[in-house]
């Protein structure tokens, strides 16, 4: 099994809801590293797992939806407790969205999967990973 | 599947059995920088993967039994050469066991798997990956 | 000279006044990791800078002050914009004071200087120096 | 199941071919960060998944093979396209045929498998995993 | 003193001159990851050092002239042989002369210094710092 | 100003002697990330602040003496408190006793001052610089 990851980042506010959250009930901010990892049984004819280049163009269109905002405000999100778990399966779904809708090319359709990993301090992360 | 990891440290002295350890054989020293991955297919009401404060919390407790001692006189490791990989399998194995106790809340016996990493050094690391 | 530095992190939400700030105009956040050096000419009696269990206690206490927050509506802030840099002279003007208060001991005062590095992502930091 | 990654670093030219490349068809080099990741359901009888040693020996001369060189004039990857992911193969493959010729011991050919990465800058980086 | 940093990364390739290089004397390559640091003794009216997005595009625009080429063919180089700590330089010096331009505006002539961080691997780098 | 810095580790056991130092009085150990920092005006003839083979030996070579030992019975460290501060000082002094003796060739003996700094875990580390 082949595998690209590409990284970028994104800065929000948000709050959380529940008593487990303690402080970060509070209306507070994040800067979310993100690694977008794209898995594929066999290379392309470029010998490539997906023309980076898309790949990182891509997660950056994801990633400046959500960037510069408070999330609890945005629509889309509403209802949504946006943990880091949570946004890392909101970056993965955005992403897999493009793909199916062509976004990385033909090629990209035989992709078997991705993980998105989002940093959110020198001690902590989360990651979701689907197939595609 | 989700994950969630949480890092911390512990800082002990140790020597090494068996001729293929050459100078570790010696009484020396390590920090490991641990990595707690915690896995579950589906997240919680909170949209999380395990509380990760209560989560932090274990991983210190298990890492504080460990630190700042000298691993060949500890009476629990008797007979255990430990060697970084059989150091992960001590730590994912003790954090199995408080989560089945209970420590990192009911919700915590849903998750699928943990995998321990102890990075010896910028240039090494070992894993250990259990179900639980 | 001789130095040491520890490191922690804060989550907090803001915005940036000024049009040169373009989207980061918005209320947003960061997660901004932190490192603060401590220097100092000798070493003393224990062969140390400071204390470093005190030296990072008195950094937590005052990423803890900041951390969690909308720093938009914090009154200590009012008219500062709060910027990576200017954040990382609040922390260490911060740390200045409880130095001369005493809070890491009296060896502590014989500090030359702090460099505080606020990290806000993985392709941007900023830092303040400041002598003692 | 346990794993064992060691690092090592290789520095090389090379050109892409295919206009998906833009720049990159251009000759011109890169600095490849190589993590080498061998995995075993169980540990040896040093508690080991593979003496660490000639575990870094071998990959230290795999990369030696390939580095500082202009991989366009590499008579053994001629007509090959040295991707990122290209050359995880290539020294993912090297590495297995060193393990099955016994260069790291008898216990080495009980690994389950080895996965290969290849950093080549802070921001993308790729894998080839295999079986043993 | 306060100062930015802003992280960017080229790929080239090069040959060095001089038996001390050893097999660094074939034409081989590098990813430089960079760091371009700015220092300033007061902030400016918007409380920055730089407007960052301004650093970091002509620092983009620095690196963009030298990557994805040979370093030997390129008639500005010629003569210089282009070591880790020779490239900091040019790096340093162009960005210099972007500032005195005006490329980064007036507020920018008041920086009192810039240091370029060129890392060739996870074991080895090189600045040269430089006043404005 | 130039600089070129080289990265090794070791690994010791210790014990620190003074109240302030809580656990750590007890026979531990750490891995200590080492950066080797050598700073030079002006570059020699091969455009390099130092040979960065020789460099990387002579550092390699002082870590030898330390690593995998008990520093608690290291004759040459009687009486020393190996802090990490300390612990930096004797690096960056046998670095330079090595310089003054030619380890590095004649070229070194026009550096101007080293820097050696020891990361002791992912948040805590320590340098001393010395002029030569």
């Amino acid at each position: 099994m082949f595998s690209v990851t590409v990284r970028d980042h994104m800065m929000i506010a948000h709050s959380l809801r529940g008593e487990a959250f303690g402080r970060a009930q509070r209306l507070h901010g994040a800067t979310y590293v993100v690694d977008a990892t794209f898995r594929r049984p066999a290379l392309d004819a470029n010998n490539t797992v997906v023309d980076i280049g898309r790949a990182a163009g891509e997660l950056h269109a994801v990633l400046t939806e959500l960037s510069y905002r408070n999330l609890d405000d945005d629509a889309e999100l509403a209802g949504v407790n946006t943990t880091t778990e949570a946004l890392a399966q909101v970056v993965a779904d955005r992403l897999a969205g493009r793909i199916r809708a062509g976004a990385m090319g033909d090629g990209a359709l035989e992709m078997a999967a991705i993980t998105v990993t989002l940093h959110e301090s020198h001690i902590a992360w989360a990651s979701y990973e689907r197939a595609l």
